[in-house]
């Protein structure tokens, strides 16, 4: 390791990073990077980076972890981890249905199993599973940037009589044309979302959640996705997907003024909005497959004007960088928009569709190939909102009626969830709902 | 990006590099690190990791790729890439058959079309594919590490009229009591690993050869694995394996005197081994499903005596470090040995084993769950040797007769292929092959 750039590297570290913490509880997996301790990755400022600072040797002969490794995010605070947490190289998508014979007490329980392993996982901390011991696979790494964020479904509340609880906003998604829907990779009673840098870290994750839910739950669903690895791209703010495309330039903003109120159901909530979901969000899941020998036949050119973008940099067609407004009116010397009617970046702005704003936050995924050789690979769109009426909703209806996209994608799967708040400290996920 | 960090962080890259050099033909996707330019990873120094180094601003307002995404890999040398390189966190094994009425002439259009995109994959540049443009996947990101390696089955050579040229050493494996094969995701006429320490630029690979392809060859296999995120760990050398067990400790090392010996046919062959070998390697690839519901049940100490080494560093039950020499004969104090005669790190050992070497080089894999909620999971065993007779044949035996960790794992796919060494510039992969 590079002893000369030891000090440097801890303040470009601290320079990177937002506030750090130490370990709640117990002995963290690895000694982290000097003074810096983690990577303390704020919660609520999701177009944030972690700075990736390289570790340094400290004396003692061991190596020190770099800062993809020593990321840290905190299970608890105002709203659960993974929702405003910079994208991370590595998710796991899992639902699960309550076993027969479970109840409320029994999911209760579960979420408190549940919580207590994801905040000691989320610190990098050895867990106990059902088996009674730490599976091992990820002892060595540092916490990544694991997140751990559960959800509740339809379903979970006729299950554990708690009808009366359920949200509005859980009602079923309305049906699109473009829908290919799976019913079995589709929904579920409890959601869990993980989310690290590192592969190991979060398949070391999953392991410990699905053996805490023993005989309580089944796994219904679980889908794997990347993203870029940490310091691959200078891009700091967005992904590229499968097709070539820049990935969630509109998406809001922290420095927005209504930011907390688009993502994040008010404290207290509106009327008639359950007082549970205070601080919580609502998530849609579409596993969206992308038709890529389609899409990889069309020039460059023509696959612009299906975004409405430049592949090179996200600027809209009509001129600037990634983050200047799209000219929607602008003419091109043969007299037709330059951004077309149907271009998709077109119909998905938010003042197109009354406003309505999601934060997008997806994984790619590559599931083998099909029979003809094409790659079974495409978009877990995963995307966040206070409200799916006034976010996924509208938007997704406007798609439906004329996006150039859609003859190039296929909805395959679906889900909606309700993400309450993050836990106050010795709470669990859930527990106003559980025990309210 | 920490302005502060500039010259240490540089300079801490060249001391973690080895040698740099200057991308080939064409522009590369994006400006490297300064001088620095790329981490040119040594070909041939297996056990070298690159010094993952932050970059940081060079005045001209771009932020500069961190070394994951700088690494880059040399296409042309002395053997192919993806063999002692370091372990990628991303990577996919496909084989290829060639289609009817495709003999000779049509593979070495392949190859020579497959080694022309693989060097400039490898050099971070846009490619040309079938459809007459690159896809865009990679767009932003650096070579990251990126290796892409080709090799020949068996049933390549009766196809191509070679059958002249077919090494012996390519005589289909034995049968091992352990075996459950797929017959369609073993073997093939090509094989082609890919590795990069990027998702998508990994991806963006497997969709350029896929379509350089064409109409001359038809996939037949591909499979997905990963190992740990540069950086996410302190472990230099070795990478943990979906059991929790660090992997490869008995790996030959480049300082071996007989590391090229092992790994390598000489130059010029031996007698009745084929010119076009002449520092070539042979590949075997087994997908070994890991049986982890019985694993974890089992608690550490025992998985420890399965094993033979320790679970937290890999040292050997019979104490030290991860590199000590195992005692073999040592005793507890009931008087029974320390490592168990069936534990799977002993009868592994060079030395039991007529002193048959291989070089791990595996990826994890997972791709989704069985019905019961066990993952589909495990290794990706990929290994490297002169001559399989010597390597994974005699090991592979021995652990059939009685490794204690055969009841967890299932071996469920099988290759065996013929890597030829490193075209010489404006060569293609396997030229003396094909038209020798």
């Amino acid at each position: 390791m590079p002893e000369s750039a030891n000090s440097p590297a801890r303040s470009a570290h601290r320079d990177g990073g937002g506030p750090t913490s130490d370990a709640e509880t117990g002995i963290s997996r690895r000694r982290l990077i000097g003074t810096a301790g983690a990577t303390g990755l704020v919660l609520g400022a999701g177009g944030a980076t972690a700075g990736y600072a390289v570790g340094s040797g400290d004396g003692d002969g061991a190596a020190p972890l770099s800062s993809v490794g020593a990321g840290r995010v905190m299970f608890h605070g105002k709203h659960q981890p993974g929702i405003t947490t910079p994208l991370q190289a590595r998710g796991h998508l899992l639902a699960f249905d309550l076993a027969a014979g479970a109840g409320r007490k029994e999911a209760a329980a579960l979420l408190r199993r549940w919580s207590a392993t994801a905040q000691r996982l989320m610190a990098g901390e050895p867990v106990r599973t059902a088996g009674g011991h730490d599976t091992g696979i990820a002892l060595d790494a540092g916490p990544s940037s694991l997140t751990v964020t559960f959800g509740f479904g339809h379903s979970f509340f006729g299950r554990t009589g708690l009808g009366k609880q359920r949200p509005a906003a859980l009602d079923p998604l309305p049906a699109f044309s473009s829908d290919h829907l799976d019913k079995a990779r589709s929904d579920g009673d409890l959601w869990i979302q993980i989310g690290a840098d590192d592969a190991l870290v979060a398949f070391h994750a999953l392991r410990a959640l699905q053996q805490d839910a023993g005989e309580t739950a089944r796994l219904r669903w679980q889908m794997n996705g990347f993203n870029r690895t940490p310091g691959a791209t200078e891009r700091p703010m967005t992904t590229r997907n499968l097709m070539g495309q820049i990935d969630g330039t509109n998406n809001p903003k922290p420095s927005d003024q209504d930011f907390e109120q688009r993502l994040f159901v008010p404290d207290p909530p509106a009327a008639g909005v359950p007082g549970w979901m205070a601080g919580g969000s609502y998530v849609v899941m579409r596993r969206i497959r992308m038709l890529l020998d389609d899409w990889e036949k069309l020039p460059p050119s023509a696959q612009e004007e299906v975004i409405g973008r430049r592949k090179s940099d996200g600027a809209p067609l009509t001129g600037g960088s990634e983050t200047t407004e799209m000219q929607l009116e602008k003419t091109g010397p043969d007299g037709k928009l330059v951004v077309p009617l149907n271009a998709h970046a077109r119909i998905t702005r938010p003042d197109q569709n009354g406003g309505a704003a999601l934060l997008r936050r997806p994984f790619s995924f590559h599931d083998g190939f099909d029979p003809d050789g094409i790659p079974d690979a495409g978009l877990l769109f995963v995307c966040w909102q206070a409200d799916p009426l006034r976010g996924f909703v509208p938007v997704q209806r406007k798609l439906d009626r004329g996006d150039a996209l859609s003859r190039f994608i296929r909805h395959e799967a679906s889900g909606l969830f309700a993400v309450p708040a993050a836990p106050a400290a010795g709470a669990y996920v859930g527990q106003p709902l559980l025990e309210g």
